[in-house]
């Protein structure tokens, strides 16, 4: 069992309780190690998930998009959940019931601000350095880029994660059968960099970004 | 633009159209190559996307969990929406504002419909099989197992795609200045199988498992 309660009842896991991660330290390095967030928003016509880039404070995950992105704008002002999923593994039971990931994800519940002023400049720069820093080594964003750019945040408050390793637990009658068990690692890592064909000679890549080579999420 | 159009309005592209894609051939290649896809429902306490495995066949995309699962019970008779998406790659552009990644990504949205019977077997067998076939060479799942899982499936009538290949697209006036422009890939790749600590010594790994290793999404 977790030795710590969740933030709070609707982040708490009903399912693989044995899996779930309450502790903070371990939700936000998930969110670290993770390029992309799903967004779940309501719009108009219905219930809509889009892969989204993200960055974080301790306080907030911020979501940035164009003033125009549909979903970015139904997000504003109403509950949303946004999840962050890693998967480690394919975890091959005896019996493929027992099939599973290896994976560590994070799912955070919570009501979307739209946010202005200097915390829209410092939530790009964050969501711009999510992955790699690049923002200090990049053109300035203009006043118009500025003006074309949504930012919203959401709390970090109602967040939990869950987190499975190893290998598969299958029934105890299985064991000792003819059947085989584990799993397969899945890694995803980061190649190195390929310059822009119009890139004029003699620019090197800023060192954050050559130092993402070999890098494992 | 694309050459076909999109299968329903709940599914064309309204940003960066220039990547959208409605072939159905492509569509499902994104599908096959994707290990789990984020799946948003409507709770009783609000809009959750939990990730999960899937199969599919050509009309529907079927999703598994335990009869207790609450985001699947949610789900059924529904409108949910179910993303997949696989991360490529980081686009370092010369200004972070035109910052974005190399992706393929898919959405279907739909109403969830209970499988039952024939059609509930089969759906599961699907779903183990998706990212490698390993039903056949397990052992089959007993009565109380079916009994305790919940398949449903949703059609693939509205899906549509959206993919991100190659690198930045800066403003003209930033070409030639000294920022460096470029991506960094980011590659996914089965490791070797690694057999369960309590497997009987001389069990080999299902051809089809071992032949993961290598792979690359």
């Amino acid at each position: 069992m977790p030795a710590l309660p969740p933030a709070s009842e609707r982040v708490r896991l009903r399912r693989g309780v044995h899996n779930a991660v309450y502790d903070r330290h371990a939700i936000l390095a998930i969110l670290d190690a993770a390029p992309v967030a799903h967004v779940g928003v309501m719009t108009p016509d219905g219930l809509l998930v889009i892969p989204m880039a993200f960055g974080r404070t301790d306080e907030h995950l911020y979501l940035h998009g164009a003033v125009a992105n549909g979903a970015l704008r139904a997000a504003v002002d109403n509950d949303v959940c946004v999840t962050v999923t890693l998967v480690d593994g394919l975890i091959v039971a005896r019996s493929p019931f027992h099939n599973s990931m290896r994976y560590r994800s994070v799912v955070v519940r919570g009501v979307a601000r739209r946010v202005t002023g200097e915390e829209h400049v410092e939530a790009l720069r964050l969501v711009v350095d999510h992955v790699v820093a690049n923002w200090s080594t990049g053109r300035p964003p203009n006043a118009d880029e500025l003006r074309r750019t949504l930012v919203v945040a959401v709390p970090l408050d109602e967040v939990s994660a869950k987190v499975r390793e190893g290998g598969p637990s299958d029934e105890p009658a299985d064991l000792g059968g003819p059947h085989w068990a584990g799993a397969v690692p899945l890694r995803s890592t980061w190649g190195d960099p390929e310059p822009s064909p119009d890139l004029a000679p003699g620019i090197e890549p800023p060192p954050a970004v050559a130092a993402l080579a070999g890098v494992e999420l």
